[in-house]
Order: C-alpha cells, then structure tokens, then sequence
C-alpha cells in the first residue's frame, strides 16, 4: 500500500490526483490487475470524471451543495453534516483497471479527491492486486 | 480485460448488461474472486438495482433528473454538465464477487449501463481477479 | 466468501457492521489485499462514514429522505422506489485494504449497512482477496 498526501485548496475542493497515482503503478511490479483508491477520511471523497474542463468540477461541487447544503437542520455538532452527506454520495474509494503496466482509464477521466472540508492536507491510500505479467 | 460495446437508446437510459457480464464470467478460468465493471466514460455511470420491474430504472432515472436537473445554471459549455453530475452520484464501477465459476447478485439484482449523455454506443471494461479454483 | 446476517429496526436505518467485518478478517490467511463488502439486496445499501457521533447516520438519513422522498411520483407498484433510488445513490458495495492482517480504516471511518426498506434481517456478503504474506 502506498500513501499520498494531498494538499485541497478551500472548503470544497477537486484535486486531480491521476497523475500521483500514475506515478505508483508506474513504479509498482504488477502488470495486471486492479487499483483500489482510498481515502481513509469521513468529510473527503474519490471520484472519477471529466479534467479537461475546469468547470466540470465546478458544476459538480455546485450541484452537490443543492444536494446537500451547509446547514440545513442537521443536528452533527461539528457543522460539517453536509461534508460527511457528500461523502456519502460521492463515495470513499474507486477501483481502476491495471493492464500491461498502465492504468485504463477513458479520454477525459481523472480520479478526483474530493473534499468537503477543508482545505487540508488529506491521505490517500493506493492498493495495487493482480499479477507481475 | 474484456471489452462490451452497449447501445444506448434516449440521452438517460439504463440498460441491463447482467447477461453480458455472465456470459464473460462463464468464459473465464476464474472460479473465485471478484468482478470488476468500468465505464471509461465521464457521462455514464454503472449501477446495481432491480432488473424485474422495468418502473424501478424509470423511477431512478426520474428522480436523478430532480437531483441534477438538466440545465440549471451550470457552466461546462457542453451542455451536458447534469450528465456528468450524475455519473459521480452513481459512480463508474461496480464490484461483484464471484464463486465457484458463478457471480453472486441478489434474487432482484441486475447491473446496469447508466447512460447521462446518450443515445451512443458504450464501452464497459470487465475484469476478473482471483483463483482457477 | 462469508456471509453476515445483520437485523436493521427501522424502515431506514444504519448499521455500524465494522466489528464484524474485522471479525471475518482476523479469522482468515490473507493478511494483504482487499476486502469486499456487498449487499445482495437492491433496496440496503453499504457506505463509509464517521461512526463516533450518532448524529452523523442522523443526518446521513434525513438528507437522503430530502434527495429522494417517500412517495413523490415513482411509478414502481411497491411504495417503495424511494429506497431503490437511495441504494443506488449510496451504492451496494465498498472495497477496503488489508494490511498485515488488519482493515485498514481512517479513525473516524466505519462500514455501515444502510436498509432502506427495513426492519429486517439483511444478508452481506464479504470476500477477502489477497496474500497470506
């Protein structure tokens, strides 16, 4: 398992982070097989989407706040419910395809950590399984 | 890795691919382990939810709309910013398990192509990880 | 593959299934690798989120019934296509990593079965794939 350190930026935050972990698989001895991206945290996400534009990140986080808005008659005492709703929504981990030595991923995807509370510097665990060739 | 090609039919569609996905897995020398289903796309998402009542897709479909309304003050110039918002609620892959040469889903459970951005034809990556026996 | 039998008290409800989720792994070989945990219902779904303060599933709970309302124009003939949508939302699996033996979550993070269509005795399913070294 290896773990990255991600640095987000405001309270609601995208990070691309397709290139941190490009960069473990490239260095890992597993050809084939699956990657399991984690975030061992309560109020931060992982998905996976569009990183050519800009605003697609945007429009994601901007539609999640009507989702689920800060304040909005929860009872958490750390004013952060609405972090820990989205969480929920977007999920705490992806699992990617491994082939030949390269992440599959399509065109336009990125993996994104998604933050919902900070900014703050956030771990994320990286699991590469399968086999060597 | 195997590749599907799906068709989709209406810009939002579900489409069933659970033969699809079996007919991979009967294939396949893996008796036990797990099933992987990716969708190298950023406006379509994978979903597991009852394939017996063809109302449940429309209900699922219809209330998506509500969450993420198409066109509501978005600002990715594609149009198609719901579709993306979309794909990270439902996510772009699904974990099934496998044993004794079978995948395992529930009596009323089917997996699901979520096109957000259709009609088009669809990839969907399948990999199998685990033991010959 | 393992099976948890888990009894859930009201028609939405939250779980906490980690203690026996790291159950199921203290008792086997493989000591790295992944760990999936799987519903094999289509109305019961698993997330990730802060198991110390209660008003987190609280909030969780009543947001999602905000997203995806009881009876709001579904069409599924059961009266309860609210918890089809939310399952779908949430999801019917997580993927967790194993370490030298143990589950390797955040210190907030629990493993939650989430009914959305209980009381009832729900099963889970979960299989550990990995190295015994």
């Amino acid at each position: 398992m290896e773990i990255l350190s991600i640095s987000t930026h405001q309270r609601v935050d995208m990070i691309d982070i397709t290139p941190d972990v490009n960069r473990i698989v490239q260095a890992s001895d597993i050809q084939n097989g699956i990657v399991t991206v984690f975030v061992p945290h309560t109020t931060c996400g992982i998905t996976i989407n569009e990183h050519a534009d800009p605003d697609v990140k945007r429009d994601i986080l901007f539609q999640l706040e009507k989702i689920a808005p800060y304040e909005k008659g929860y009872r958490h005492y750390e004013k952060n419910a609405d972090s820990h709703i989205k969480t929920s929504l977007i999920g705490s981990s992806e699992t990617i395809l491994l082939e030949d030595g390269n992440v599959i991923l399509g065109t336009w995807q990125g993996l994104f950590l998604c933050d919902f509370d900070g900014p703050r510097v956030r771990k994320v665990y990286v699991k590469i399984l399968g086999d060597a060739s």
